[in-house]
């Protein structure tokens, strides 16, 4: 869960950059960097681990004068308490100056890894990113930069969007499966780039087209803008759980608007489970898109049942044991005007551990709901991502542990219905089975980290 | 604007007041204090200019070790750049310790300000909190302290809810007309009080009943709570604004839940002011819940057509000339899928100084909106309050200054309707002119601080 | 222990008067405080708890553009969690507003508080400079500013040098007694005041005089300075520990330049109590002048045998038990090289509760001495000052409750002797008994508050 | 300019390290960071870039759990804005995890750096540390630990003294010269290492050798420590400056007490170039050491005419124009009490580019001195240090530049003499030579970078 943002050839890259990633913020709050590529073909370089707005409150841009930038918000997967893991990632290689900024996950990368530092490489984070700098590095000096970094991104698997800044031009590249989203835009007649076209947005930039998968865009700082499809075709597979619940619902992803394919899969599921209720209450944020459909659809009358405290920081001083349920309850709060009585159907995006969903089911009962019937705008979600999500890990899955009547009855309500994977792609628009659904159907287009591991093995008996 | 929160007779009180405040942030956002009263009739105080997470980050309640404790959120309306005006204010008087939250506006502060400053007192604050002070302090010290408080409050004139902690008891008053919520609730034995019921909720305390216009209540630290009704009777005039815009979708106030109050402000404006349309779209987050309610009048299906970036803090480093209309943009985005060729009802709360509702309006038409109707679920905001909701001077309200029509021409849009007055008490429940409507109304049940002045030089000829 | 800075008329004022508070840090390292008069009379207004150059780091200075600026560095003496005892102190009053700053300490300002607060005065800090605040405050409103300030002055009993701000001209005043310094200079066309004058070489100001015992220099913002002597001639009292300790050794206090003052105390020292040794060791900073002038005297050489660590905060975060006399070793450390075998003179400049003297005396023991000798360039400090240095009470005085060969017993050395009461106003060059010598011989020149309520009991019967 | 601090298998590693770092501050003020080898041998780490005090305020040091600490602070000599130059450095390698802290430089680090990154590595820093993190990376992996270390080390040429946390084992070592010094001290059952010995002092550990010239203690953490002694022998030349001005003067250095060889100077220069004065005056703090020595053998009383103000920070906001020499002048002040009509020895412990010292003595004269001899405790500076001092280039050393003559006459001094080489072996007690003593007399024991650059060249050919 990672936010890419670029600005090349504007005199504000770096505020610009620093702008597109706030508006990106929802793809990772734990750390932000900006680097950008001064005139001198030095570069500088700021970060922190904070929000965007904290990082950078006050901030003099003076500092980050370069007219071409990259920036990076992520989301903490490991553990680490450095600042070493926030990106972009800024090295001296063979081949000059560079800094990359990813979002996705590589699952060969502890594999490459451990044969880099067999090799002699040093390894200054735990970063997955650090990897494609150090296949880079070794390419031989005499082969030209396009070609080392085509290289380097033939040996790694897995999910990326990369934005690679060297100190002539910037390369931007997505994976052959095309897993993570980035779009390309133009800011008057600078490029810009980012995850989600909300960025392009805010800057008033114009969405031009998504880099395709497998494609690789060479930004020369004198000169034109070039693309290279330098891998082997392969079965395109782009995640499908940024339209169920990543990407921010003004964005358009995949070539698809997310508030539209959110709202629709609401009328899916309503269409596949409907049930006789009084009120549909959205579970806020994340079920708001999906339950209007569903409202729509049903025929149901759409309540905010549920409220969001919008203020809600991270660190809380929690009391010692005065408060049941603290951790919900400081995020939601139910409103019995509207509940008590009511038949209700909750729509929320998915459930992941079933604790949350749990306690806002008790919380809607103490309200005064009479009957409780819980709609999920996806399927189960059975398995980890292995491309860059951070869902965890199998035995952490309420879904991959019990039926859906277990799920149902360990949360409390009168009834439980997902959406199926059918109604999923037909919400999406897509025919089954062309995008990455591996959380929902354990189908990993790429393989898992343990198959890898397997088939050496296998090559080895 | 401003919230109170107090805690009576609990280990953690002061931890559950910040927790209270928390729940109350929208009430105010510039400054926080809490303070407790300790077992050894010590106060202990803490205070800081910035959101209560902040405030209190890492925050060691056991420095704020009182079972009693009472605190403040505050928007400030007045300038000054010192920490003075965060309240709750503490000072050393004739009759013990004393700190003093307060919600609303006196209308005759100044005059009394002047006067105590004549008569010899000094002012630390530019709050008309202070004055309040004033007055128990200069009560002759053998009258005791209920009299004392009512004598003072007998001399305010204007808008209060209060909280007043002695080093023996705690009085929690509200105006006699009472314009400004004060609730008070249970937390087990212990007693609660807060601007509004959303507290409750977090910290799982009950709502026990609303503290009435021109009631005072006397908590003694040791012994039983008692009321007191000791002013003269007036119209009671709780303010309308506080269901319009001002207080959180899940509170009671004045015994009515915000958000069906809300939502039904939304259908009546679509009784009164139906157009043929496509779709509904409120402005978020202020507009959502009348806009539902007007799409299930209207039946025109509600769409998100505006999308709010909810980690929208208060600084931003803005690009020099970049960038157009760049302070609504950093809040919204217009979805442009939604709303492209559409007929659009955008339904708002209110319409301040019309310069946001243009740039909203223009954002909508960029986005290919065919036809832009607003609706605004108040009526039009013709004056200040002097009550303490922090509206503008008449000169800068677009209502007061200009007909709808031309509003409308203003703002861009092809038609454009607000609430009636009917329309508006007709969706509170509450039979006309029995609240403070003077925003919308010019009438101001207490009069004007204008007035007072113009009554005081009549009396003078 | 506080220190002033006055910085009349000049372009850059509260930038100079932040010069001037970090040149005298030593008098207050708790608070620090910046007010400045603006050309459209208000005032502004910059406090912290922290010192001078972390406050001010990175302070924007525009916030502060009046060309008349009053500071105050503070050491609490008081508990107290707020911000409120941070000075000046700013308050609208009949006058018109004000600022005052204070450095000494009033013996009736128990007495006036309780007076006016039975009177119905408002309190809102702990600090007795309020007392004079509420008392100018109460002069009736047809007295001219000067009168009501000399009034209010004359009933206040104590140590005062006061900076008093009013929009129309600056106040400046030492009490009759003159215990704490107060001086005037120049700096271009601009008037400065300082407590000592090494604020005004670090400005390139000029140091003009001192502002005598029982002076008001009253300061017009458009017109010439004028002084007043409005108080009953009193035996003046310079507080001589102002020599001993406290002041830099680079000011001119009352007349007489600290250093070759504290320097002739060492001389004084050396023949009042002269010993065979081989090394005179200096307790760094506060015993090195007076080290320089007993090395001298007595003819032994002067060896820094003990080093301090200038690095030294104010937080640690202590080891939980492995480090013996933590507290005095984090500060100072000794050099066995120089120590070892030797017959070691210590000097330094006082002994307080006798703990420090203990370690150290410890310290060098353990690194070889093979005498120790300490040597004490003041006499015995037998009681408390109430005039405004912070002395801990008589019984924590080590020399309030042990004869000198029990405190020498005490603190581990060979022996041990005090600057006599003669030797020091010999040293000071001043008439015995001219000065303020309280905390040494017990003679409270201006009473103690204990004498003041005693009077006041006798007056009862 | 670094310092280093070990502690091996001690409960409370990080905070004794903490405080050992403290004690060496003013050998690094830019940045420190602390790492511990946890029990399940994983690392944790904490860096930042100010005073040990301010990065470790507050700090909860259960967050560094291990029983063994390594830590570091530094003066940044390259720029960068990042934090990666803070060391220690941590990185994972073909051995493990390893993290590394220098003192030193090495003179050939251009070299390996280009070389490492021709051949593949990536650099995160500046540093010329990584160069060593890279070659030990390299070797091959079957060889032990111990000979990977040495054999990276025989590729560097310079000043190092490292300390080298691996997983298993803490290896300490000193480069064959001994350029930097390096301790070994006990802490009860615990093993330290500190570059001086006054971090010894405030911990109460024992002092117990240097670690020699070209030694690698390798300390396994579950048994005993060994020796190495891998390189060829060399000529040892340790950094006479150490002495001169860049220990604390309570440190044992090079085995030499640096207070006894300090004041030691003074006396040779009082020697050399005696001459009629009234007083000795140091310039505090870097030339009062000297100044005692001076002043004993002169027989000229020592004064303290010049003040120092130990508060000052590194960041101010100075004024517009209004204070001449105010970078002077912040940080000293003269006392004219003192210095009036005196003739004046002024004693530094050097002259670097003269304009510090052209301030001093224009303050002098203006503080009314009649004569102004200045007298340098060090031969004049002729060239920069390559061995990790932070001297500037050649041309920016006045010595360098000018002849003694005209660098008095520059300064404006009426004499001005240096200490002689001869003079300065002697006050250290050693043999002529025997030490680095480069940037008096442009021989660099280890030749400089320009000399390897030159000798490649040559080869070349």
């Amino acid at each position: 869960m990672c936010g890419l943002m670029a600005v090349v050839d504007h005199p504000e890259a770096a505020n610009l950059t620093y702008l597109g990633l706030y508006a990106q913020q929802h793809r990772g709050q734990e750390g932000v960097g900006i680097v950008c590529l001064n005139d001198d073909r030095t570069f500088s370089l700021k970060k922190g681990k904070a929000l965007v707005s904290d990082v950078f409150r006050d901030y003099d841009f003076s500092k980050l004068p370069g007219r071409t930038s990259v920036g990076h918000v992520r989301y903490t997967t490991a553990g680490g308490s450095s600042l070493d893991n926030v990106q972009p990632i800024f090295a001296e290689i063979s081949k000059g100056r560079v800094a990359i900024a990813h979002n996705g996950n590589l699952i060969n990368a502890d594999k490459l890894r451990r044969e880099l530092i067999q090799d002699g490489a040093i390894f200054g984070t735990s970063s997955d990113t650090e990897v494609i700098l150090h296949l880079i590095a070794r390419t031989p000096s005499d082969i030209p930069l396009e070609e080392a970094v085509i290289s380097a991104l033939q040996q790694v698997q897995g999910a990326y969007s990369l934005l690679i800044l060297f100190s002539d031009r910037l390369m931007v590249v997505r994976d052959p499966a095309g897993l993570r989203p980035l779009a390309l835009g133009k800011l008057g007649e600078s490029l810009v780039a980012a995850s989600e076209t909300c960025a392009f947005d805010l800057l008033g930039a114009e969405y031009e087209r998504d880099v395709l998968p497998g494609e690789l865009v060479v930004i020369p700082m004198d000169g034109k803008a070039k693309s290279y499809f330098p891998f082997k075709k392969e079965k395109s597979a782009p995640c499908i759980f940024e339209h169920v619940y990543f990407a921010r619902p003004d964005s358009r992803v995949f070539e698809q608007n997310v508030y539209s394919v959110r709202r629709q899969m609401g009328v899916e599921l309503a269409r596949e489970s409907h049930i006789e209720a009084d009120i549909v209450v959205p579970v806020p944020d994340s079920g708001v898109t999906a339950a209007l459909g569903y409202s729509e659809q049903a025929r149901i009358p759409l309540e905010l049942g549920l409220i969001r405290n919008h203020y809600v920081g991270r660190t809380f001083i929690e009391p010692m044991q005065s408060i049941r349920d603290f951790g919900v309850k400081i995020k939601h709060n139910a409103n019995p005007e509207v509940l008590k009585g009511k038949r209700i159907v909750v729509v929320d995006d998915s459930i992941v551990r079933g604790t949350t969903s749990r306690k806002l089911v008790s919380m809607l009962r103490d309200a005064g709901a009479k009957e409780v019937h819980m709609r999920i705008s996806s399927p189960p979600t059975m398995g980890p991502c292995y491309y860059g999500i951070d869902t965890p890990e199998k035995d952490q899955l309420i879904a991959a542990q019990k039926s859906i009547p277990e799920i149902g009855s360990y949360i409390g309500v009168d009834s439980l219905a997902y959406l199926s994977l059918e109604g999923l792609y037909k919400a999406v628009g897509v025919e089954q089975s062309k995008m990455c659904d591996a959380c929902f159907s354990g189908e990993y287009p790429l393989g898992t980290p343990q198959q890898l591991v397997q088939i050496k093995q296998e090559q080895l008996l």
